[in-house]
């Protein structure tokens, strides 16, 4: 299964170099294995895979997010994900109104304003 | 919003000349309007957008079908729906693995299963 | 809490003459309880409450099991209630549109075959 | 489909004059599209439909999202629609009450919970 | 069904000695009977059963609610519960990490933190 | 991370020798590496984990399952699991109507006739 090392360095692509060390610590204390998890299964192994590149990877995680329905921080993680490797600022607000077919109107736009509140933190129209 | 002629045009790009008639036929009779409104809504207006093309498009429907569950009619349709717009086999099984992160075990292994039908249905590997 | 035999009567009088006997009958065995709650609590304390009459009951019941998906059983028993009680086909199918601005098409195109099923069964147009 | 002038209308007649410009106002910017639709598709096409009044509607509305869980903003928004189009609030409590043999206590009781708050913003007992 | 002598001594033996009273406290005012009910039937009817004890009963409780997501108050009632009938800090830690195989990382991940606000709040480890 | 052996020996432990050959053959061919990972991250990793026994386990998968809802094939998996490690069909039926809590009754009442299905063809009571 997918290491340490490789989820780690996968997790710093997506997110900026010494992100994995501080998701780590935030997720330190009881049931830090979980973090551990999310580094070593989400991203030393599903995210590490080829096939799919990492813009349509975060296609696929933001529309999980919107049709699971709140989970505010992972979509928050995934939206700045998003930007980070490509998407635009467009896109994810595309893929967000994409799912209203499924997730319905509700979760759409609770979705989209996360979108918003992510864009509008990081400067981006 | 989303015309009829549009949604017909659009829906018949992705899924083959006539099936969008052959859609509406099928849901006539009571409540034939939500057929209408697949076609017109989810087809003339939705899908018609642009900012994301058929591909991603087809990422986010199969992602969000993945995480409702219990949807099997849907996920067959836009697996098919994938393939025909130019998804490979295996970028569609990577974007049901993808999801496993978030929709869990049992409904990533029930929507590959799904997949696996289509793919033997259509004679792919 | 609502006793057995309100629960009975009030189930018999949505469903028919010796319906909560063939339903108890049915859920015999392993978990009979379950099937006892559903008569005493669903039927002897719910729908035995004023405030709503059993058409407004009837809409909340198919409402909520659209947005649940995947409960095509309770789907059909409460649609066949819905009509027992004095709602119309239109309005049953017009309660399942309804629902898609929440629920999204694919649960409600999924829930219209389910009552179409019923419609047909029955007998009505 | 349903066009943006008889939403207006409809969204209007449900939550006050003035207030289509002020849901549309507050979903300006990115994904502004997605609050257009929620006037013209859930409020010019499926709201405007006949064979079904507004305090149906509303509770199919408020019963659909008592068991979707976790969207309170559009919980508030329709629970004050409910009482807009002549529920009263123990109609409401009773649609949520009712609720609970499908979503399950914690969301029905979170549901009720936003009830409450509503009705004390309203100075309704 | 449970009657509410029943349930409330279920409820304490639970919470401590009080808390039903406290729970129908906050429950008061406009759909007081579902509270009513969560105490009578949950406590005096499912809690009382014989066939599981109540550290079962809590694993069972805890792994609905982090499946069910996006329901932070039951969620941190059910930890506490857990402790007061003797789970462990680390067989909660447990139980919620078992849950990420079906309840995806999200929603475990936002459960841990619940369990952790709790297990700071009572100062265990 | 779980590696593949202590996965295989663990899946066996809980369905019987062989059991994992069989999944991993049954898995075979597109996305065979979802197979994969039920094995090695399931069982080899969160299976094998100390701190709950595997019929606490079971329960917190059981609830799972039956609050997940439309999930048939593994809920059928998991209760032969929990017969498998030792809950009595007893400690099952009681898992599933402890849930009706939270999963409502649809979902209960669909799980509970899952388990009746597996207790007749183990022949067990």
């Amino acid at each position: 299964m997918g290491d340490m090392e490789r989820g780690r360095a996968k997790y710093d692509e997506v997110y900026g170099e010494g992100a994995a060390d501080r998701l780590l610590a935030a997720l330190s204390g009881p049931g830090s294995d979980l973090g551990r998890y999310g580094v070593e299964f989400n991203f030393g192994e599903i995210y590490s895979r080829p096939g799919l590149d990492l813009t349509q990877r975060q296609i696929a995680s933001i529309a999980s997010l919107v049709n699971i329905g709140g989970v505010e921080p992972q979509l928050t993680g995934h939206i700045n994900a998003g930007l980070n490797v490509g998407l635009t600022p467009e896109e994810i607000v595309e893929v967000i109104i994409h799912c209203v077919q499924y997730a319905g109107f509700p979760r759409a736009i609770n979705a989209l304003n996360v979108a918003k509140k992510v864009f509008e933190q990081r400067g981006v129209a």
